[in-house]
């Protein structure tokens, strides 16, 4: 058995994260087209990130509820009316009976239904029409919901967690009595999202504001948060929508103001999804696998005991039952410590390897001689250098116990820092024109093996409509795209790399997920 | 504004359902036929159930993982190949884009799919298929994995929460080496399910094995616990099947014994559902609405400030925010006290009908004459009868602090008490023959308004085959059907009501859910 990917990153990325997806047992590929199967490791980092997130939608003040997974054909249309040339990779429900008859089975041309229902790509339509009926005075204002829920579209280039068919997101809705209460919130939730990648996934995110191509459709304003992956593309990570009263005023969500008037409501939406497990993976893996954030690690602390198949085996396993329970008793980051012995029966070099390529963040190895000096083999699995133990330590029970939340706080904190200090060291700020900026990015290699880019960050002068369409062509030849214009940014100097003129602000140019 | 149902559950049991989920603001019909909206206070509920039974199949030692939405039709082929004159109520996805053209928007018939997508009425076919994949030794087994996902069952009559077509539940998938291990699996799942129901939703459960005519498809062996509801009815709430080898046979999942044979898994399958929330509404309402067990109240302790519009107000407030913030630092069934200050702008007398509508176990109500004796009234749920406030005591705020928790693990005892006593006083054992079985049971009148029949249990000789099938048609006459075979019984006496025969054991006759 050979203790390595197959693969590392620098030889070629896209094929490297496949493995690590694999080799983690993340997820894997279901015979549906385009669906995964999220697998119990990939499972239990998505519960601790959906229950980090849920709490924090709840402190600000959001309910829980749930709508239904299809949506009338007609109310997509409401929407799809105004788009010239709409046309949607939806799935689409037509029948509603299977029929068997000569051994075959079939679907039953007499169970089709009158009106198509589409499985829910996002859930605007049907969530506004349920504002229409909760909101009539601006007492009921504001509506502050959210769901966890499965959607689909239907992709045709699919690659796991990153974009799949169906995936699984929590979408927040809000309906707001006026502008300045909606954009609030589309600013709360957004720096929710920010302090969840940052704090939680400890995976670095520039905070901002989309430009006007890259908006979700029907929204005055759309933010994002972006990461840098390790092979210098950008990850949206997640967006927060301003939606003005463009769906109120489609879907007639009105309300009865102070003053006796009728007025539309300003209505907001926010969502992150799985994608978020493919940001960590590409934020934190190395050429030995996954490296979790303890926040996020399903175990925190694993304990292999080094069995020979000797009497003595009994005595280890017992001294590392004993060592699981003390570590039981710990509290880390607010909640309990996540320890884990595992006894499966298998060679103690097969299971350090089966940890180390899952990303657990402490290894703890125990054998006879340790046990005898009533100590451990530590190893940091953010330390861990294309499989050495370079970073395994001899440390006593004691010093253990009381260092272990500590040491959880300290790889948390260090896989933040490795991945800020990589991404802050691949901006360039200092490209001043278009042609500066197509130089540097440069063709990139069909097999994504080209030299390593990160991102571009120019000032530019906010062109709309048909200029931004034309600085849009001209970084699809690079295959470059706008990511966002970071919030909070000092007032901007020099020309638009684009047009020349005066710039607004900067903006962030990057390959894109 | 009228403090109450429009109905009682004497005048229309159906009727006075339905009135329960709206009013206490569980779940509303969508415009999606037959699948609904469940909302913040159903939905609040629903995830304190999903709480309290991720932990015990946690402890059980289950795994939590994902599958994909839809299945290929060729898998469901796999199954209803056996089956004569299959035919199946299921959402089929048939094609894959919408397309606006001349301000209409319509399926892209050139988007049809090859092979035509079932959204997943339950997953049995794909975790099987992904079993076969996992499985290859004896080492791999057992495998015990759970998912939480919505399915649908495309019904015709649907009813709140009992009969969706989409609906939400967990279903656990387990593969073993042997009939003893699959079967003890089976058992014990069956037994969270019990334990679930009796101790968290105070809703007391007979728990037993179907009779061959009401197994799962494909099952040696259907368990289940049944519910007895306030009009008699059983309700099916949760199922433990033991699928023995067929489905292992139907889809090859085999593995290598110790011994080095090809041999195939034993799996199970168990599920509960959404369908959970229209037993508790159905056990424990009352004709004010919902009564919650303490247990799963999105809020437990309600505090009503009673405002006058007046400068003391303030204080008042002021008081109940420490009431609640006192509160929020007790413990209650080893969880942190949920309690909740209604500072709505609305009469305290409609705050007070909000909550009893919605069940909150205990509403606070605080005046000014209240703080000035630094106590609240205390208003307990369960003990309410027709708006009246019979139940409400004064009590100081000290002995609120000291008696809280008790109170509320009171109420938690006397609502499973009291419809424990109600189902016991109400299953008759007193009949020996078919016909005494339908002289009692007679004919139900078309409104559902008929005098109030409870459950038989009977002796019978487990029919099988043919003669099942007679019993199940004179059954089907009086609109009955065979719920369970109490597990746990004492050797039967008497004779088989059905075939005369030597009785083998109790069954339990009821009209369903």
């Amino acid at each position: 058995m050979k203790f390595a990917l197959d693969i590392t990153r620098a030889e070629n990325f896209p094929e490297w994260y496949q493995a690590v997806v694999a080799q983690a047992d993340l997820a894997e590929a279901s015979p549906v087209r385009g669906c995964m199967i999220i697998k119990p490791w990939g499972w239990g980092v998505w519960e601790l990130v959906q229950a980090a997130l849920d709490k924090r939608i709840k402190e600000t003040g959001h309910e829980n509820c749930y709508f239904p997974l299809f949506i009338p054909l007609s109310f997509i249309a409401q929407e799809a009316a105004h788009v010239e040339g709409f046309a949607k990779e939806m799935a689409v429900v037509t029948h509603h009976r299977l029929k068997a008859a000569d051994g075959k089975l079939f679907v039953d041309p007499e169970s089709e239904l009158e009106e198509p229902l589409v499985v829910r790509p996002t859930s605007e339509t049907i969530i506004g029409d349920a504002f229409r009926r909760w909101v009539a005075s601006y007492r009921d204002l504001p509506v502050l919901i959210n769901q966890w829920a499965n959607v689909v579209r239907w992709e045709m280039r699919t690659r796991m967690f990153l974009r799949t068919s169906e995936f699984l997101w929590q979408e927040g809705h809000t309906a707001h009595a006026d502008a300045e209460d909606a954009r609030a919130e589309t600013l709360k939730m957004l720096e929710v999202y920010r302090e969840l990648a940052e704090d939680v996934l400890a995976m670095p995110v520039v905070v901002g504001e989309k430009p006007e191509n890259e908006r979700f459709p029907g929204a005055d304003n759309t933010f994002s948060i972006e990461a840098m992956m390790q092979d210098g593309k950008a990850l949206q990570a997640g967006t927060s929508h301003y939606l003005g009263t463009n769906f109120a005023k489609a879907q007639n969500i009105r309300f009865q103001s102070a003053t006796g008037d009728l007025e539309f409501c300003h209505t907001t939406s926010w969502g992150v999804s799985t994608r978020l497990i493919g940001g960590v993976i590409m934020t934190h893996g190395d050429d030995d696998g996954l490296r979790l954030p303890p926040k996020i690690a399903p175990k925190q602390i694993v304990i292999v005991p080094m069995l020979r198949e000797k009497p003595e085996d009994a005595e280890v396993l017992a001294y590392c039952e004993k060592l699981k329970s003390e570590l039981d008793r710990l509290t880390a980051f607010s909640a309990p410590v996540r320890a884990h012995l595992d006894k499966k029966p298998a060679r103690a070099a097969n299971k350090r390897w089966d940890w180390v390529r899952r990303g657990a963040p402490i290894i703890l190895e125990v054998g006879p001689r340790d046990m005898a000096n009533d100590s451990v083999t530590l190893l940091r699995r953010d330390r861990l250098r294309d499989g050495e133990k370079i970073a395994s330590t001899g440390m006593t029970r004691s010093a253990l116990m009381e260092l272990a939340p500590a040491l959880l706080a300290d790889i948390q904190a260090a896989l933040f820092d490795e991945a800020k200090a990589k991404r802050d060291a691949n901006i360039r700020t200092d490209l001043a024109t278009f042609e500066a900026v197509a130089a540097y990015f440069g063709e990139e290699a069909e097999d994504g093996a080209g030299a390593f880019k990160g991102w571009v960050r120019a000032p530019w002068s906010r062109p709309t409509g048909a200029e931004l369409e034309q600085v849009e062509q001209r970084l699809k030849a690079y295959k470059l795209t706008l990511r966002n214009a970071p919030l909070g940014q000092e007032p901007a100097k020099g020309k638009c790399v684009f047009t020349g003129r005066d710039a607004v602000e900067d903006i962030l140019i990057a390959r894109a997920y």
